[in-house]
């Protein structure tokens, strides 16, 4: 089977180097030369939106996936047009890369999320706040990643200017969750429904970038994990969704609430290459290719660490018992992901020790 | 840093899989198109012996190794004189590639293993069988693998013919070992002189070919792990090893005797890539580039089965929990190693009857 991805970084990097154990071969199409996934993959240098590009990945691949939710609506079009099997289904392309869209499918969900407002202009802004409060956060609707495109504003004087500050595109103004911790959870569905889930993880962010990921989460009961199954079903059969999708979710001492989801797999799942029974690369294929879903059991606990900006001192990396280096092929930058680093072990004290090390 | 292997084939392969999250890039010698590793390296297909080639490949990385003991001295000469490192040590080819030199060596290093004789012509065949006794194995030198180039004398008839019978070429005669079982163990030593040791495990043998590895091996003494780890020592030191070195050993129910080394990665390890904490082949690469090993532990319990021959049912296989498929992206042809899969389990009781549904 060949497998197509649009995005040549560092996902589409880890699917392939997953994928290739499972008797499947790749091509990536991509923008730029030299990409994390060209040493491990077939790979086509052009636009996404280059017609000619995609009519070339459709007749070299049986389906195409995707590895970040801004694909071009176009795009998918071309290849469906080459019947060319589009998975997930385009449609969790459509609510996940619009946050308002995103927040609207919860709502009818009924999956628990914070109050939010669109913001398409002054007046609609001032209404927003008014029904939403102070502190409260604005938001791009669309292309925000890292905490790129948004703005936390506190009092009345952070509202003046706030709209125009993200460029006067359509917003969202959200209600600020003084939450206890960031949760995620990982779930993958095959092309015959059949549904697996990860555990609830922990997620630290620093400046907006994921830093830490702790498998499973410390002190989650079973009727949380029971509860952000129930979300991740409904959304994955809603949407009649094939693949891995991460929901993420803030726990604020009462509640789950939702707040986004990436439909593809995700940074805070980079542990399931050594935490779990199947990583969600792996699963991922299996889903997308009507492949039998694999256990996401987790073994033992576990830790990812992001390596973020300066080259890792890979020497002591290796060095740490149950470490596992994972570098993405890609030159040092501030706030670039070029790397993570996975820490297992048998539990959680031994975990710490070791992340202390590290 | 730049790896390259001599030799495409599935071992070559899964040490670019295991690299390439290093941050290693990888560069193959091998004489055919298409190979298995050609889909995760880049590949240079020419002859091991083809002087352009290695010059080439010695250009363009840091470090060579291989993956098979019938390495041309010649090449490895070439690689030399350009100044490139190859490991492990060139001298563990000249002893793993013949059988005399391998025996000669455990011998010299007290390493128990069976009677032998060297076999050269007619006289010393009878000289050899006088010696040893009937039944009795003869083996050419060089070039076996797979139960090749072999044959069991059981009677006085089954020796007329039997040097000619093998190509007349330098062979050896081995005493017969009604062995209990074989085991094997695994070792690595980096270039600092760590060494580390995977557990013994058992390997089944079928028509010559591994069919399924146990990892670890059932009711191992804490001392035949030492004594298995005190051989394995004595060869790597005496040869100033760098990198994964297999050694087989028949136990016979009193003793552990040598039967072989490979000096590489190895098939009685690929239970390593989900079964223990480092993978023969990450800790391979991180010897040969001078990195810090990582642990040899055994994660739970594993066994390894080699599909052979024909294309697999993956649906099935992939069925069965914790069941991981490794195929080479090799065609099938009747006895050829096509792939592998890795069943995980907690203990032995679930390992039985994991294999059993599979």
């Amino acid at each position: 089977m060949r497998v197509g991805i649009l995005g040549g970084g560092q996902l589409g990097r880890m699917l392939a180097l997953a994928g290739h154990p499972l008797g499947y071969s790749f091509v990536v199409l991509t923008p730029g030369e030299g990409s994390p996934a060209s040493s491990v993959a077939e790979t086509l240098v052009a636009g996404y939106d280059d017609p000619a590009a995609l009519a070339e990945l459709a007749e070299r691949v049986d389906v195409v996936t995707y590895e970040f939710e801004n694909v071009p609506v176009a795009a998918v079009e071309i290849l469906r047009e080459k019947n060319v099997p589009v998975h997930p289904n385009p449609r969790a392309l459509d609510v996940a890369s619009d946050r308002l869209n995103e927040k609207s499918l919860f709502t009818e969900l009924g999956i628990p999320t914070v109050p939010y407002q669109a913001v398409d202009d002054a007046a609609s802004m001032e209404k927003a706040v008014r029904f939403i409060g102070l502190p409260a956060v604005l938001k791009t609707r669309r292309f925000g990643y890292d905490g790129k495109g948004q703005r936390v504003l506190r009092r009345g004087a952070d509202v003046e200017g706030a709209f125009t500050g993200l460029g006067a595109v359509p917003q969202i103004l959200e209600g600020f969750v003084d939450f206890r911790r960031e949760l995620s959870i990982l779930s993958v569905r095959g092309q015959d429904g059949e549904i697996g889930f990860y555990p609830l993880v922990e997620n630290r962010h620093e400046g907006g970038i994921l830093r830490l990921t702790r498998a499973p989460a410390a002190d989650v009961t079973p009727a949380q994990q029971a509860k952000a199954e129930g979300y991740a079903r409904a959304l994955l059969e809603h949407l009649d969704y094939v693949g891995v999708l991460a929901l993420e979710l803030f726990d604020d001492g009462v509640e789950l609430l939702a707040n986004e989801i990436a439909p593809r797999v995700h940074n805070s799942g980079h542990w399931t290459i050594e935490g779990a029974e199947t990583s969600q690369f792996a699963n991922h294929l299996r889903a997308i290719t009507g492949a039998a879903l694999g256990s996401c059991a987790p073994r033992g606990v576990s830790a990812m660490v992001n390596l973020i900006g300066e080259a890792p001192r890979a020497q002591s990396i290796l060095r740490v018992p149950g470490a596992h280096l994972h570098l993405y092929g890609k030159s040092p930058r501030p706030g670039r992901k070029i790397g993570h680093v996975t820490v297992t072990a048998p539990d959680p004290g031994v975990l710490d020790a070791r992340l202390e090390r590290l």
